[in-house]
């Protein structure tokens, strides 16, 4: 059965998933790269080609970091993510032109549910990626993208207001994150007045590595 | 030059150093003993004959956690906590029985400043342990245990409340955290509205261990 999976989301000590003031210089906030310290070295990130974050430069490295990030690409059938991952703008589309971060071929490779307040026609990429935006809320894009997964999973990932939404409706299976030994101050909380205790999920995976600590998170479904 | 140093304070990844309700069966309110999971096996923990924690049990690990427990000890010449570390009783004091939950010889040996907002006489404990309560706040409280210290640094306990008000104050010169892989739900929050990157705060070292992430912040004078 198609399960909802956070993976390798990226976490500051101070609980930030994203630094303050995204825009196009800062795509994750100021401060906010920080957050991908662990990811960015990694086999499976170099091997993306994002150009624009420096992929495709090295061969990359192997171990535990590239275990969890290849895991995060794994048996996925769709994808779901909100309009700010998606791009800085906020507010109606000016125009259409705006195709995500990730060039023309982005490594999504299945479709790709954007959660929005602004309707805007799909847009099919390279590779198999097509953006669809969806205007009816998370357990709408929930049930498209199960019908789009054909048993696989579906992984959610940002930005921290999208995965909130989710885990508050307790609709999120699983969740990996890294925390990396960074300040950000402030910016986009993960966890704040979210009670995961409450909410029926446990720890049930720690694995340290030298740049960060990954953590895994199930929801005990007998709660 | 003295220091104040918050050393080996247990955070859940959720951001919690005390679970919700703290009692005198939950010294570190519900679930909150699992913040000390990487302690309480450590040989300096060990060696502390805390019987009421388990303590004094076997030889004790050593190792990473150990070598942060043994630092947390190392060169300290006064202590000053908040009165909810000192006890499970709030307001006014019903009769001078309490004198901590650490039995006739606390693990201080130096004065310990004790902020509360009701006046109490010291206390004398064996082992060099005197516990003094101070009614003038956390500035009069470091000048004190500065006093006392004679050059060697000022650990500062808990709880979260107390190590907040000194926080936002730029009074803490360094800071250990031991962030264990569990969660709270609810509880003493340490750094929520707290913006250490504004404050002068920076990561300065990171060591995972099998058990917790240490990570130690120093406040950057230049800021």
């Amino acid at each position: 059965m198609s399960k909802l999976k956070v993976l390798c989301y990226g976490v500051s000590v101070d609980g930030f998933g994203a630094g303050p003031n995204q825009s196009m210089d800062n795509p994750m906030g100021i401060g906010g790269m920080s957050l991908h310290g662990w990811f960015l070295p990694t086999k499976t990130f170099q091997a993306m080609h994002i150009v624009v974050l420096g992929g495709g430069e090295t061969e990359g490295t192997t171990g535990i970091d590239d275990d969890f990030a290849a895991k995060g690409f794994e048996n996925i059938g769709a994808w779901i993510m909100g309009r700010n991952m998606f791009g800085p703008m906020r507010g109606a589309w000016e125009d259409h032109t705006w195709k995500g971060w990730w060039g023309d071929n982005p490594p999504y490779h299945t479709p790709v549910y954007i959660l929005t307040h602004h309707a805007r026609p799909s847009i099919e990429m390279e590779g198999g990626t097509t953006f669809h935006f969806v205007t009816d809320g998370i357990e709408a894009a929930l049930k498209m993208a199960k019908a789009s997964a054909k048993g696989k999973n579906i992984r959610l990932g940002g930005g921290a207001n999208t995965i909130r939404q989710y885990l508050s409706s307790k609709l999120v299976d699983e969740m990996h994150i890294a925390l990396s030994p960074t300040l950000l101050g402030s910016g986009e909380s993960l966890l704040r007045d979210i009670n995961l205790v409450e909410l029926g999920y446990e720890c049930v995976d720690y694995v340290p590595s030298e740049k960060a600590m990954h953590i895994v998170f199930k929801q005990n479904k007998k709660y």
